[in-house]
């Protein structure tokens, strides 16, 4: 096995963990010998000789064999790793937007240059999916993907149900305990999970899908109403990344969902990741691990490099193999959608409602709704609608409302609260 | 991507299942070009041309690159796995029993022969376990492996607790549905189980130990009274296959144990297998799919085939890299015993004793053994004994009871019962 050299970027959480799961690791050989970092002030743990400043000292240095990117700058880490491949080092990162916004040109320049880059750690943390997907499951058709991609909101979800509190103060929770960030908007929001679902998008099906046209909806509008909906019916709220293959074509998204308890995820508690494959072949295998944190995802890391150590490039088989599947946003997906004014959201958007209940503080509708709708609907950014995919449970009656006697219920509930607002001033 | 010629040995169950998973999928190269079969006699689904009964057929053929042998008899796949490797081919099998009893021989034959020996298949079906193991986790220590590692009696015990149903009803419904075997000893009694585990032994820790080495106790002696103490507590009985890295060596067994509702494995139902790993720095890792059937274990043969293609080859990195750790059974687990007649046990045996029930029909004691003490026991294979395993659960006073005394307590109920059974008489 040959000896490593690693120059890193970043020496913050999970360059940290690296370093020491390389120390603790008792067959790898290989060792960091740089670390270029942003702010040479900082105090470190480590002796100062290690750092630098310039980029240049680790790209343009012929004795590193692996350049490790774990920064917070998408555009900056691009440039690094561009200029790697391209000075003939082979690349492991953990920056999935960096790595989801920019995937068909990385391919491309792994075959330009004949170096691999390899990101398992952007990827739900320790759990071994890319790998397992391009290694294990290169050839077998898959019908689903899902999972909880994202460890700080399911984190937050599990403790709104545990406790039975509300979102702020769960939110205000995980972030005394440093399970969500300062600025938690990429995590609340499925922007995190989206990035992660448009990487496994590549290995499962083989198609690349930009962020920018999945649909991602968040847990930061979740209203105690839309808890004591779920509570009556005794289900739980989870953010939940979904693919799947349907008539011949895939679509997906990032919105939180209603889950019976009896659900495979519904048991992913805490900090815990997911990931669900349905096979044609092997049916159901669910995958469970932390998805975050500084070792579990410096150990994705050092896997990582140790792959680059037999020369393991990913081959992406489904993609150079599979007939091209298109991605699509036409299929709909059942939805509850609540809201505070019945002006805040465009019941004409929806293909059909099932059912509704309306009153002064709070409503509600159930219906189906094209994800394409959804994408573009603006009334979705409102602060006052909150988005939930409701499945079609069992034994469920399935009415059919009139959209067009729904307007003019909405009309008159409208009128009552102007009427409300007016006496109240 | 080379084109494989495939020689089958076997057409039952899983070989049938590989055939069909070749032939449906997308972006694998290589056919099945010769089976070998016992009974020509019997109706097949596929041209005479494609069958033999003279296994130099396929071992002598030059034009087959890899021998997949999916018989029954572990003896005589032993002989056909050795003489591919010799005559230059690489092999693929699902043969626990083979692999498990022989593994030290069958890695000093690939060194030999230059040749690959890949069994995914004969390890909980679909689940990637023995690659992940190899390749991702080829760095990391770990402290503990257990599962869920045969479906037949996950099956027969989630029928038990779902339906409130005794082992005896359970075991035909499984049968009469096909996820029992007519002869189902190998299942109930934990030897398929052990097989599983003596063969993660070495890829998660580098140790090669013998299934003669490792107890199992099965499922097949669970008592309605067993039942009863179970639901009592609100816990499930699971079977329980299990190593654990402790104070610098190995210890492991498959064993039932009670598991609360809480727990991971508690989740794992009906004919799916579960596998859960615990790093130094993943922390734990749990990975579930379908352990046995046609198709899922087709498919995780075509994985080993297809893994053949780019000449992938186990590596036994702990194994080689490790310092050797001893597997020992000298550490002692919690029990809980349950016996017909006192003199069924020998409480002797036991470290300690923490708690006790005596009564005329069925009596049961938990405590402390030590494996050495439980493989060497000959009251284990009385019929009337059951053995589970208990953890030590939360909030547990620890107390601990004379075995001198409860030695008195057990004559006094043998004196009981002979009075009885000459009344009765």
């Amino acid at each position: 096995m040959k000896h490593i050299n690693i120059g890193l970027f970043g020496f913050g959480c999970v360059g940290q963990g690296l370093y020491e799961t390389i120390n603790n690791s008792k067959n790898f050989s290989g060792e960091v010998t740089k670390i270029c970092i942003k702010n040479p002030d900082k105090p470190r743990q480590l002796d100062d000789s290690f750092f630098t400043v310039v980029p240049s000292d680790i790209l343009n240095d012929a004795h590193i064999d692996v350049v490790v990117e774990l920064i917070d700058d998408a555009d900056v880490a691009l440039d690094i790793v561009t200029q790697a491949l391209k000075n003939g080092k082979s690349v492991v990162t953990a920056n999935k937007k960096m790595v989801a916004e920019n995937l068909e040109y990385l391919v491309e320049l792994q075959k330009e240059t004949g170096r691999a880059i390899l990101y398992e750690g952007a990827v739900c943390g320790s759990i071994p999916i890319i790998r397992t997907l391009e290694e294990y499951f290169g050839h077998e058709p898959l019908n689903e993907l899902k999972g909880i991609f994202n460890g700080s909101t399911n984190y937050i979800l599990t403790k709104i149900f545990e406790e039975n509190i509300d979102y702020e103060t769960a939110l205000d929770q995980a972030q005394a305990l440093g399970f969500a960030e300062s600025d938690p908007r990429l995590d609340v929001q499925g922007y995190d999970a989206k990035f992660k679902l448009s990487i496994l998008l590549t290995h499962a099906f083989g198609i690349h899908v930009p962020p920018s046209q999945i649909v991602n909806l968040g847990i930061d509008r979740l209203k105690p109403s839309d808890l004591e909906y779920a509570r009556d019916k005794e289900l739980q709220i989870k953010l939940v990344a979904k693919a799947v293959k349907s008539e011949g074509q895939v679509y997906g998204f990032v919105i939180p969902q209603f889950i019976k308890a009896e659900e495979s995820l519904a048991g992913i508690q805490n900090e815990f990741n997911a990931v669900s494959l349905t096979g044609e072949f092997c049916d159901e295998q669910l995958f469970i691990g932390k998805g975050a944190g500084s070792l579990p995802t410096g150990a994705a890391v050092l896997s990582d490099i140790s792959a680059l150590s037999y020369d393991y490039q990913y081959e992406y088989k489904k993609h150079y193999n599979l007939g091209k599947l298109p991605f699509s946003n036409d299929p709909s997906i059942q939805v509850y959608v609540s809201f505070n004014r019945p002006l805040d959201i465009n019941l004409q958007d929806f293909e059909s409602l099932k059912s509704k209940f309306f009153c002064f503080e709070q409503s509600y509708v159930v219906g189906n709704i094209k994800l394409s709708r959804l994408l573009k609907a603006s009334w979705r950014e409102n602060p006052n609608v909150n988005i939930i995919v409701q499945p079609t449970f069992d034994q469920e009656e399935n009415q059919r409302l009139s959209i067009e006697e729904l307007e003019l219920e909405v009309s008159d509930l409208r009128k009552g609260q102007e009427i409300l607002e007016k006496i109240s001033l």
